[in-house]
């Protein structure tokens, strides 16, 4: 258990079809290197990433809002289900080794903070770009990294593994 | 996913031998029936429950307080972590569609109290007994049911599923 | 403000009109010594509770479940909202330097439960009883002290914390 | 109670001269207004807005992350625990009726997206600039709006409050 590598994929419960075609093909490299995919276990980036996922043969976890597991998409192998609300988007950031964002929605949004104030890897996919008071658009760096692909999303996700295990 | 059934196993981090042997019997025959375990991912009747399962060829979920995966027992197959602490007992009776209480420890008390809150069928085993103002010892009704062992404890709670659904 | 003692008052949404006198003179004794009542912001016994430490001058403050600030009970001068649903209960405990539960709903139990697991003295009134496996009714302790009056109640909860502190 | 506005003031456990100084200043004039202010309960930016607000005569709230109430900062009057770490920053936002972010700490980022997440407006005052993807930087708008001083600040969250409300 303790060597399977973990990827939380973020986004939105709707997405645009771009936003699905890319969460699809994230989920697909992202099981094809052998990691455990987690996600919120909802509908749009989630579902699209889990059923990317699965159809490379991976494994899906949902990390559910509610008390009701029948709510997890169909591309989810094991659900879960918290009851705390969206306070369940810091448990979902937190079981990922790291983490991908795709979309722009505040949901998202909480996700990479939450993920990079718990110190995990962020990479940042069709998403929001970010400025600090006084700074200039913040650049890939060690937390926080914007890929222009998924594949280069998912490289940068495990490069940022290699780099700090 | 939707047709699986998930067992909630709730105990304490430390356990007696007697309880361990308890708990490794009841993750066997949950196992056994083809459902997921869902516990806490710690030690003691956590542990003991999962390498029961796990004996038995099923599937193991530990759901942890804190932010690291490395603590999760080498019998869990899937550790999420949640950052919540003690609020993560929550989400281990959310996540059982029934679950099985072990042993005398106040978390495992609450356990018992939020699954049944959340009206989710609890056996209890060789675990804390429980008389409401002004009333007799709770005896085995529709939410809470008291077992005398292992195998009793998997039917009653199997049973109970197969009532609601 | 570190020297302020907080008392958490918990029980149902709904009670019995003995279990809401019982809930108000609590909350009257708790203001008349001078401590803040929190409680779980809602009706039943944290309204009893509120309107009594009202009438006493006293301050309370009410934590609640969802994300509405409105559907606190009137008597709560400060309402916090919390959004995580029935793990707001851990709240609840934790910000009282001393629990007192009244009445017997599952959602109290878990609240007697988690005060306990903490640490918290908690002092039951007219609620559950009960009995750790193999053992004997739990009897007035440590942790928990079953109390026959509002007035033992608050009695017992305050030589708590000069025991304690 | 049901009358009194609440302000979620959040901000970085450590921050700079400038911002604490900004802190203050919004603290002031939200107690000025005779709004409760709320916040993290601990140091930097959230210690010099209480310290604000009770050189005001405000009231100030701080919503904690641990067990610990000794640790709030001491313009603090009413300390509430929660013990789900980093998910009291949902509590934190979710209890003001207008949230004003002050640095650019990745926690004061998740408390931006959830504070807008819940609907609730956000001023943004020295801190994050965003950009959606394909899209400019996010300019003054329903949900978030950017000030440039602690008065522009204040005055922003209660304009927004008087117009949803």
């Amino acid at each position: 258990m303790g060597k399977q590598t973990y990827i939380a994929v973020v986004g939105g419960g709707e997405c645009s079809e771009e936003e699905g075609l890319l969460a699809a093909e994230v989920g697909r490299l992202v099981a094809a290197r052998g990691a455990v995919l987690v996600c919120g276990g909802l509908g749009g980036v989630m579902e699209a990433a889990a059923r990317g996922a699965k159809e490379a043969g991976g494994i899906t976890i949902g990390i559910l809002p509610g008390h009701e597991r029948q709510v997890a998409n169909p591309y989810i192998d094991y659900a879960l289900t918290t009851g705390i609300g969206h306070a369940r988007n810091l448990a979902v950031v937190s079981s990922g080794d790291a983490i991908i964002a795709i979309g722009g929605e505040y949901g998202t949004l909480s996700e990479i903070a939450l993920g990079a104030k718990l110190g995990r890897p962020v990479v940042i996919l069709q998403s929001w770009k970010l400025m600090r008071p006084g700074q200039d658009l913040e650049s890939n760096g060690k937390r926080l990294q914007w890929a222009s692909s998924a594949q280069e999303a998912v490289d940068l996700a495990f490069a940022a593994l290699t780099a700090t295990h």
